[in-house]
């Protein structure tokens, strides 16, 4: 690989340097290509590019002996010899690992064509395409995720008449259930329970996934995606004690109220009746239960939701 | 607010500037805040903080009149001067928005705190949360969605005997439903159809969502969190051509083999049986069906999923 690379290479030279190949010998020679293009050692301050197992490279500006000794310019030109070189070799992508104070880095690279795959707190990584037709590259993250919890019970109303009633919160713009964003690496079941906790100050337990909805180009999410999912809790207590930063008001309202409130939100009324349908035919018409499985990436699980299934087929598959 | 502010300034100023108050008049003062401030002008190059409707602070690199007349250190001098205003007018959070060719502003930004939210393509965005306690700024997107689908479907056997089969495609790792990620703004049915027809050549049309997996941490989401979405899928078309980039195989299976097939992931093998027991009982059992509902954000709407309701509860809350 790095033979055919030399031969490439020394052609290129020869271009640019007329005379070159025919003037010196072999050691001249492969030490004008280092300096051109970074060569075959490590580059300056050490750099070097790691060869993964998609066929693409990835450098660490992070792995900088001293960053500082390093200017743009410098890095500039070995990034540039080195792109040449891994587009020949047939690799397909560089990926380029920035520590937030190495950032001036970030101009140069961006100058041969790399661009931001992302960033988080204190780095960002930037990456270029190298092989045919258009990007292959996974992107990153595309939607946040927010959760919203109901707790239906039974509530009484003032007339002492006892009603099967749902909590709810009033906000700005309408009446809805308590939730929020999901926590990075938080489950959807903790995500309902945390925020009701923190809204309405009741306490519950996730007992099924009811609804989902997905929704584009939110102003609120970046212009990312939105994902949000609501949950059937059950309520462990029943006094409120309701976030006046996050609500204006939190009851229990009668769930065949809030199934036609013109002040709830269109998701709030559906989900209304589908928890009365729920309580009247029973919760297994409504509910999307969870079950916890290994995953295939070593020590990790995951949390799958479906319908129940009744035990013949729950038997059936049920090797995992 | 700026009085608030001036006199503040002017308290630092005479321990900074011992003197500076009793020595001259009132334009001298403030040209001097203004030198070591950023002063109420706009700053270097006309850059200037807007503030949205939360109580942050907006600053846009993209607004400097030339980006190569202000140097590195300047920015940093000014955008200092300018949290400690900010701070003290009690805005809550400093946002920066940094195009990619002026990434030189990332290091002396990162330098008095502020850390990267997010960056996609050509442009980062950084922020330093202002306000008492931890922060409270919204997160960026946190999980990539998966969606396979699933094409029941009656395929006649070797033997001559029609069998209800499903789709199913072999990669290294085992055998499971063609499907892959999202792209940004893909609504999860399209990605079922879109990945179908990428890897078998089978045209299909969205019916319903029966399975959701939520796992975190994922090596190969960048450390994200990812949703896998299955789908239920009627198929169009039945004569296979698969991807061989993707796929080592692609095959009808007759599902009541799949739902026990050792080779087949846990959620292929359970999807498996959620569609037995949906072909012998009704797919009503195991479907969440989808409607398309007007958002609050103007122009907007979203795709809502959840179990079918009878007519009663579906006319009771369909004020959409």
């Amino acid at each position: 690989m790095w033979r055919g690379l030399q031969v490439r290479e020394q052609s290129l030279l020869s271009l640019l340097l007329p005379g070159l190949r025919s003037r010196g010998p072999r050691l001249q020679c492969q030490a004008a290509i280092r300096a051109l293009t970074g060569g075959p050692g490590p580059g300056p301050g050490g750099l070097r590019g790691e060869l993964d197992r998609f066929g693409g490279i990835t450098v660490r500006l992070g792995q900088l002996r001293s960053a500082d000794s390093v200017d743009p310019a410098t890095f500039r030109t070995w990034l540039q010899g080195k792109c040449e070189q891994w587009r020949a070799e047939g690799r397909i992508a560089v990926w380029l690992h920035v520590p937030i104070f190495q950032s001036q880095f970030i101009s140069p690279a961006a100058s041969l064509g790399l661009r931001f795959h992302h960033a988080e707190s204190d780095a960002s990584l930037m990456t270029l395409w190298l092989g045919e037709g258009p990007s292959r590259l996974p992107g990153y993250a595309t939607h946040q995720v927010g959760v919203a919890g109901q707790c239906p019970s039974f509530a009484q109303s003032n007339n002492f008449f006892v009603l099967f009633s749902g909590l709810i919160i009033q906000t700005k713009n309408a009446w809805k259930f308590p939730g929020g964003l999901s926590e990075p690496g938080e489950d959807i079941g903790d995500t309902a329970t945390r925020e009701v906790l923190e809204e309405t100050g009741i306490t519950s337990e996730f007992q099924a996934l009811l609804s989902i909805r997905q929704q584009h180009g939110r102003p609120d999410a970046f212009g990312k995606s939105d994902l949000y999912i609501v949950c059937r809790l059950k309520p462990l207590s029943f006094r409120v004690s309701f976030c006046p930063h996050e609500c204006l008001r939190c009851e229990w309202m009668a769930l065949a109220a809030l199934a036609t409130a013109e002040e709830a939100t269109p998701i709030t009324r559906r989900v209304a009746s589908l928890l009365l349908y729920g309580h009247r035919e029973g919760f297994d018409k409504v509910d999307l239960t969870v079950r916890e499985l290994p995953a295939l990436h070593r020590g990790l699980s995951y949390k799958l939701y479906h319908r129940d299934l009744p035990e013949l087929y729950e038997k059936m598959s049920a090797m995992d």
